[in-house]
């Protein structure tokens, strides 16, 4: 781990740097299988599918038996805490449903705003060492909220064709309306193109490899939107000396077991919690089964020493953490104060995975610094927001003159004219 | 132009399509150009200035002086008009703040949701024949609302190294805090790398030619968010018998005279109107100072005649317009159930061109299909929406064993480990 005390401001932004990657490679292998998507269909899934995920799949469309058999392996004690998870996103996402915001700007004309659902979306799941069931709530549970007709949701089949029994139990639990065996790069494509098989969506949702990242990167060019663009999970714990060491050590050991590239840090007012954590984090490394994984992350992590609170949010402000963990007893300057951050976590008892789980708020984030430009995922990311309007006669001679004074000093003399016939016809009656 | 009866749903694709556009040879221009901004900062954006808009400035932020001369530039009946169009879109974004969002989930597990200003914002205006001033206010008026701290624009000089004053007298107005003469590729890359005259940017906005959306489109992977794809602006109209033609010609037209490349749709149930309209597009297309550019783009719009309500519906929630105007009888069925627009007008008297400046909506609107998942422009594209939790013992006693066993199905032992130390500590005392 890096020790780093007193770091000047203007030295900052190097300190706080992350690493760059480069996807130059990846996209042409992208562009090439979306191109054979776009012209085979069906046919290049399986083909891709097969070379990529080891198995030739006729049909990868899951069916329902499958549904019913993987509920049945899910233990009952996953099943009680998935409900509980649940209950407690689906709160927190309902509660952020906004109402129509109707206003006369000026008398007869009538202006409004409202949120109305995307109608197809996509939600992708990795596969992997670890089966993301947690993601499928994290997505489908405010799409589902939102309103959204089709959500269907893309996943890699392991060697035999089967999909982890969580994720299935997860899908059907909450609304998902189709599942494809299917994942990578031909998974975002089908979903960009559409196939036989599987819709075109609107907006494409979730996580993956750099695959993944870079063919939601190329959908996105090609008339898709995305949630977000996608890096390494990142956490920055503050921590002064009314922090707990061993807790700060767990949830920078907890961030740092995602992956190599895993961006930890924390930032602290005090040298002997800077000491602590770390003997801690070295303790509590040696019993963990990601242990090689966490090892890679930690080493590459950046334990900040800084004189005070002030310069200590400075510095945050400047990173934009995904996730932020506040352990201080000066929490609330943090939490009014902080400006960038994808989800803040306050007080010890609060440990990152329990917004990764339970607690009611979205896992899926802004990583890379993009916490200062995006919000993580939430209700509105399953909708637009569309205006409407409705002017009287009243109303447009109200506004009508304006209109026509801005058309003409813009030159846009059909503009105008729009305005002024309507006028003419009024003046006239 | 395309006079096209009851198409069949199978055809629609075909008949709605968009041009595409590519853009490979651009992107490696902006690539160079880019790269010459990081690494020689202003002479870079000075060079291309000077190669672009043909004039050499040895600075190009805009003075207080130059911003006091412009305004005594703009006429008094410009700037009254200006005053009004403020007013509005004033008050309909203000009413678009959202409050706090707090809910606790399970006992002791606190959440909130609230929204915070994107602390860096760049406002990009075309030069060119039009001077946009009204996307000034579009872009700034909302911005200014959210908090963003700085609101910088960038707008290309005339050859007199000049930037017109209305340009000028609304930024200011608005509450933009610095303006630089400096367009196309160059102002796109100076606000996603920051010079020394240039301050780097979160996000960047506002609409451009070919070469700003390549540069915007490139940015948005140099880690700046950018506010939506551009591609030339659409109008579709919806009319039954009740619709006036002249009218409706007006507002096909006031679209048709922003490029060769707009998009303009009429449907209709009525094959009176359809011929009607027709008839007084080129009656009025004749006095049109700007008929060259709309003759073009009216000459590949199409006029679509179906049988019905629902089907003309379903038409044009497949092609999901970025302007859509209501001239029927049954408007509250088209109200209620349209999906996919960007903005919908509604009425008579309600022209597309209202909407562009004064009514108080925002006219910065998705195209090219990108109302099914986009939003046009409002309050919360200055903002992110940030989520907090704040945890107490008894919270994460209560949701604690949850997480635990959710983290262990998911084979990440760290994570579950958080809370195993918490709630051990909680159980000892």
């Amino acid at each position: 781990m890096n020790k780093i005390y007193n770091p000047q401001p203007e030295n900052w932004s190097e300190i706080l740097k992350r690493p760059t990657q480069s996807f130059n490679d990846i996209e042409e292998t992208v562009k090439g299988i979306f191109k054979e998507i776009q012209q085979k269909g069906d046919q290049a899934v399986i083909k891709y599918t097969s070379l990529f995920d080891g198995i030739t799949l006729d049909n990868f469309t899951v069916t329902n038996e499958e549904i019913q058999t993987a509920t049945t392996l899910v233990s009952d004690e996953l099943k009680e805490a998935i409900a509980i998870a649940k209950d407690n996103i689906f709160k927190f996402h309902n509660a952020q449903q906004t109402s129509k915001i109707e206003i006369e700007t000026t008398e007869g004309v009538q202006c409004w705003q409202e949120k109305r659902p995307i109608s197809k979306v996509g939600l992708y799941i990795p596969g992997g060492s670890a089966p993301l069931f947690s993601t499928v709530l994290m997505l489908a549970i405010p799409a589902k909220i939102a309103g959204c007709n089709d959500i269907i949701l893309c996943t890699p089949p392991n060697k035999e064709g089967k999909i982890n029994p969580a994720i299935l139990y997860a899908a059907q639990l909450c609304g998902v309306t189709k599942i494809y065996k299917t994942g990578g790069i031909q998974a975002i494509g089908a979903m960009t193109y559409g196939t036989a098989s599987i819709d075109k969506v609107y907006k494409i949702f979730g996580p993956g490899n750099q695959f993944v990242t870079v063919a939601k990167q190329f959908a996105s060019q090609q008339g898709v939107a995305i949630d977000m663009p996608a890096g390494p999970s990142e956490l920055l714990v503050f921590a002064d000396e009314t922090a707990n060491p061993s807790f700060v050590a767990s949830d920078l050991l907890s961030q740092a077991e995602h992956g190599k590239d895993s961006q930890v840090i924390l930032v602290t007012t005090s040298k002997n919690i800077l000491n602590d954590v770390e003997t801690e984090i070295y303790k509590q490394l040696e019993k963990l089964p990601r242990k090689e994984i966490a090892q890679v992350a930690i080493s590459n992590s950046n334990l900040i020493f800084v004189d005070n609170d002030t310069l200590a949010l400075d510095l945050i402000n400047e990173y934009g953490p995904e996730h932020f963990i506040i352990c201080a007893k000066n929490e609330n300057y943090f939490v009014e104060k902080i400006e960038n951050a994808g989800s803040v976590f306050i007080g010890n008892y609060t440990p990152e995975s329990a917004g990764d789980y339970a607690s009611g708020t979205n896992h899926t984030l802004p990583t890379n610094g993009y916490s200062k430009s995006y919000s993580g995922v939430n209700l509105d990311s399953f909708q637009k927001a569309m205006t409407f309007q409705k002017i009287s006669k009243k109303g447009i001679q109200n506004i009508g003159k304006s209109i026509e004074i801005m058309a003409e000093a813009e030159g846009l003399q059909a503009h105008k004219n729009a305005v002024t016939l309507r006028l003419n016809e009024l003046n006239k009656a």
